[in-house]
Order: structure tokens, then C-alpha cells, then sequence
């Protein structure tokens, strides 16, 4: 960006140009306002020189901010942090900084973070919503730079897509459990309106079909993915199910707050209730007893995903969508072990 | 904005006045380039109809993107998780959205996260840096928008700033140990060239000369604010100190690790080595047995810091800057408990 006179455009040329004071640029290029018609001045000057402010500048010179984000939906789940790890070094490696946000699994945050890609202050997403409306769709279709969804998305969705078959990991869970001899396998889920509510549950159903398990809706509770809504959850289900002997949890969040309510109920894990997590994450090696969890690689997906979007953002600029995919994995510790 | 015929600038309005076609308009509004003449047109056009992209609207409709940003050293520690949660709700409640960086304490990363308040793409920071060099203090003089910082601050800096005193924190963890009779504290510290290393060594040796305890440097062990690397120190720690009776964690990461290490190793806690940790982490609850830590008000310091900025965003845009404390509580769990 060059000024008339061959040098770079500056506030003095761009005052001089204007015609205001260069107090005047400086607050009007620096965003903080001034007179409308010295405000337009100085854009008309600043446009006639080739001055444009830096997020300004790299836009009209080709949408390169150095930036990509992730949204996730909360950064106090280490789910997210094995995947935020991941996802940096992927970024890091080709030049990108990472900024992150943690939607609450917020509908209005999820959605406002795909529209703030119109800013180009980042050049593409990364999100991971736990629910996807018909806002999420169009939000989606209406994107203006590359978005990477971690996550099932319907048919028809032309996107980058990681996914990991939740249902498939549910099932092992519930057949590990089984085949150690337990009969009365409890369910302490989040919300059935999620996605990964729905897929665990229905894993939970393939697994107990498998096993020749009785279906019993007492065995199952409902709650969030959180700690403390897990361990009331698993006092519920005690409560109701003195007999419970497995107990499979739809994240390790919900597994760390029930071994703490079995515990304060006197019961003995695994002795009297054998407990499998699902998530893998870094909390299932710091409980005691050690936590057995179905990892859903979310390391590996936080890694694929960086990388189909680094692909996109750059020679993979015109390809077909890819969806990939990452299989899940019982890890056995001291919570399933006689 | 309203173009010269009095309706919003679009466009079909700039593809006209620029006499380009309406891709070209849309390929240079959406940052993707085109040729120079053309983007010249397009902007030109632009600014006569007032037209502006949103970023550049923002800023120059008076520096309101209504983002702030939060950089931290490490996503996976929950120290952060719950300054972030605070952080957050004051900024919702401001109308504010939180970016976040996880930066892993590089000091670029910090520095970058600084200087790209000039992009004004967010309207202020807080940053939270273990390390303060001189080009931190240099970024920070220069900073075009408001920063809060939490940590300690050399004197001379006239910044909004949040601090808890760790030495005090540190010396209360060393009286809690020598309190239940232990003799032998070992210490398992973060680097020594951080300023929590730094004011946490002090607080060591304030504990152990308040109790009467002679100072041996062979208690103390250096490693990362990590869970492996606690584990490890603790291992080379009870190889050369045997007759260890209690142990102060510099975070409760390095306590999280060093309570896998003594079980490993074959160590009741608290019978034969009483444990401390610091932060009051979610963590602390999750263990077996639980930790002992020492809280210094992550959550309450996340939260002054919001309050900062937002305040200084607003009503206190000229007030002095202020600096506040936090006090450090210890909370005593089972891993001291005899």
C-alpha cells in the first residue's frame, strides 16, 4: 500500500491529505470516533492513499488474518482441552494462532461465533456443538470462511465433518460391564436433546440387546455432563436401585461425581458397583479408584479437524468435503477391575 | 451508513458506482482479492456510500466490537477453568463475548495476544502471565486498549491489576504440615524463574523458619506446573529423602501427580506423607483422598479482573488505575487429615 508519492501512507500524509489534524487521524483510524465529517474525511483520504487499518488491511488483501478459532462447548470439560492441545499444535505448525471460545453450549454463542466469521478476524472455525438446530444449519450453509464441525451432522450438509461413532463406544461400555459378570448396568446420561445424549442412549440400549440384558427404565437417569449433576444423578439411582452392581456414565465428568456419591454411600468400587466413564480424559487416570472410560479419540479428532481446516484454508481450497472418522476405545482401569 | 440515495449501502450500490460486477464487490468485501484497479474501485465506491465491512464499521463507529479477551497460560489447568467462568459471567452480563488464548506461557504467543489490541477486533484484555519480562512491560506501556493483569506487577506500571500474595499462601501450606507434626517437608516447586516459583520458594522458607524447621535444600525438587512432571519430581524426591513426612505442591496439578507417585511407591497419604496443593482447584475434590489446598481466590480474581476492564471500558474510562488483592484460604481435605 503505497501513497500517491511513493512512500507508504502514514497519518501525516493521510491529515495532510484530509485536511484535519493528525490527532484527528490518529482517533478516527484508532476507532475512537470523532466529527461524521471528519470521520469522513479522513476514511476518503486514508482510501485514496491505500491506508487501511491492519484488520482492514489483510482483509482487502486477501482474507489472511494468521487466525482460525474453535468453539467449544465448555472449557471446564478436559474433553475439550485434549482437543484444544491438539488442535494449537496443528495450528501452530502452519503458521495460525488459535483463539478459543467456550459457548455454554449457548445457541446464541455458537451461532454469533460462525457469523463473527464475517470479520475475517479469523479465517476459519472449528465447532463442536452438543445441539444442532435448524439456525445451526443455516448459520452453517450461510458461512463465509471454511468451518470444520466435530461432530454428526445431518445428511446434505457440505462441511468438513469429524465425527466418532458415540453409539458404537455406548455399546462397549455396557458389554465390558457385562462381561464381568454385572446384571443390574445403570445409566446416568445427559440431555436426551443433545446429540451425544441421544447416541449414548441408544448405545446403551444396543449394549444391554446384546448382552441379553433386560431393558429397565428405572436403570436409567437423566441429568447434565457435568460433575456435580452426576453425582446427584447417582444418588438417585441408588436410591431407586439398591441393587445396582455397573453403573456406565455418558462422560467422565458424570463418572467422577458418581464414584464420589457411591463413595459417600458406602458403596465399593468396583466390589459392589463396577463404573466405566466415557471420554478417556486426563481425570480418568487421577480418581481412585482409576476410572475405565470409552475414548472417543477426542485428541485425534481436535488433530483431524485442525488439519482439514489448515487443508482448506489452503491448497485444499476447492475439494469435495470430507467427513473422517475416529473409533472408539474402552481403556480398562481399577473401576472395572475384581 | 446510508448511501447517496438514502437507503443502506449494498452490493448492487457499489457494484455500480464502482461499474464493476457485483462478484467482484463481493470477492473484495469478503477479502478474497481481485485485481488492483478493481479493489481500488470497490473501496472507493465503498467509502462514498459509506459502506464499510463490519470490523471496519465497528471500529469506526467508535472502537465497539463488544469482545474482550482472556489469555491464559494453560487451558488444562484448572486454575483457569475457574477464572474463565467468572470472567465470563461478568462480561455477559456487561454485554460483553470472551475470546480466549491459551498461550502456554510462550512469551510470544503473549506478546501477540498484546499487540493485537491494535486490530481492535477486541476492546480490551486481561492476560495473566507467570512470566513478566521486559518486553511484556514494554507491549503493556504501549497497549492501544485497556489491560488487566493478574499476577504481580513491577512497581511503576499504572495498570488495572489483580493480585494475590502465593508467599503468604505458600507459608500457610508449611504451617498446616508442621502443625500436624510433620518434620520433613518436602517441596515440589514450578520453575524458579516464574514469578509464582518465585513467591512460592519464599513462602517455603518464611513456613519453615515461622515453625523452627531447618532449611535443607535437599526437600526441594523443580519441575513444570504439570501433573507428569509432579509425579516424576515427587519419585526423585522420596528416592533421596526416604524419611519424607509431608510435601507442599506448588499447584495442585504437581499434587495430583505427586499423590499417584506416593501410591505408587507404596505411601499411605496422609499416614506416612501429609499432602498440600495450591489453587483450590476442582481437582481437589476429585482425588483420593481428597487435597488439601490452598485456595488463592482463582474464581473471585477472575472476576475483580472483569470488573476492571469492564468498568474502564465504561464509567471508569479516566479513573487512576487500581490495583487489588486477594487473600489466600487454606482448606483442609483428607491428604492432611491424620
Amino acid at each position: 500500500m503505497a501513497s500517491a508519492d511513493g512512500g507508504p501512507a502514514t497519518i501525516e500524509t493521510i491529515a495532510r491529505r484530509a485536511g484535519v489534524s493528525i490527532a484527528s487521524v490518529s482517533r478516527v483510524l484508532n476507532g475512537l470516533g470523532g466529527r461524521p465529517d471528519t470521520v469522513r474525511k479522513v476514511q476518503a483520504a486514508a482510501t485514496e492513499l491505500g491506508y487501511v487499518p491492519n484488520a482492514m488491511a489483510r482483509s482487502l488483501r486477501g482474507g489472511r488474518s494468521g487466525q482460525i478459532a474453535f468453539a467449544m462447548e465448555d472449557i471446564g470439560n478436559p474433553v475439550y482441552v485434549a482437543m484444544v492441545r491438539r488442535i494449537q499444535a496443528v495450528a501452530r505448525e502452519a503458521g495460525f494462532r488459535l483463539l478459543l471460545h467456550s459457548t455454554g453450549a449457548d445457541r446464541e454463542e455458537e451461532l454469533r461465533a460462525l457469523r463473527s466469521l464475517a470479520d475475517r478476524h479469523t479465517e476459519g472455525l472449528i465447532i463442536s456443538p452438543i445441539r444442532i438446530t435448524q439456525d445451526h444449519l443455516d448459520e452453517l450453509r450461510r458461512a463465509v470462511a471454511p468451518v470444520v464441525v466435530i461432530g454428526s451432522l445431518p445428511e446434505g450438509i457440505a462441511l468438513d465433518n469429524v465425527r466418532v461413532d458415540s453409539r458404537v463406544g455406548a455399546a462397549m461400555a455396557v458389554a465390558h460391564l457385562a462381561g464381568i459378570g454385572r446384571r443390574r448396568i445403570g445409566f446416568l446420561n445427559g440431555p436426551l436433546d443433545t446429540v451425544p445424549g441421544q447416541a449414548r442412549h441408544q448405545g446403551y440400549l444396543d449394549g444391554l440387546g446384546t448382552a441379553d440384558l433386560p431393558v429397565d427404565e428405572e436403570l436409567v437417569e437423566f441429568g447434565e455432563f457435568r460433575t456435580d449433576s452426576g453425582a446427584d444423578a447417582a444418588l438417585r439411582l441408588l436410591e431407586r436401585v439398591p441393587d445396582l452392581d455397573g453403573l456406565f456414565c455418558a462422560n467422565d465428568l458424570i463418572a467422577v461425581g458418581a464414584l464420589r456419591a457411591l463413595r459417600e454411600a458406602g458403596r465399593r468400587v468396583p466390589d459392589d458397583v463396577a463404573v466405566v466413564g466415557m471420554d478417556d480424559t486426563e481425570l480418568a487416570r487421577v480418581t481412585w479408584p482409576t476410572l475405565t472410560s470409552v475414548g472417543l479419540g477426542s485428541a485425534r479428532r481436535g488433530e483431524l479437524a485442525a488439519e482439514l481446516l489448515v487443508d482448506r484454508l489452503g491448497e485444499g481450497r476447492d475439494r469435495e468435503p470430507r467427513w473422517v472418522s475416529v473409533t472408539p476405545e474402552l481403556v480398562a482401569r481399577e473401576s472395572t477391575r475384581s
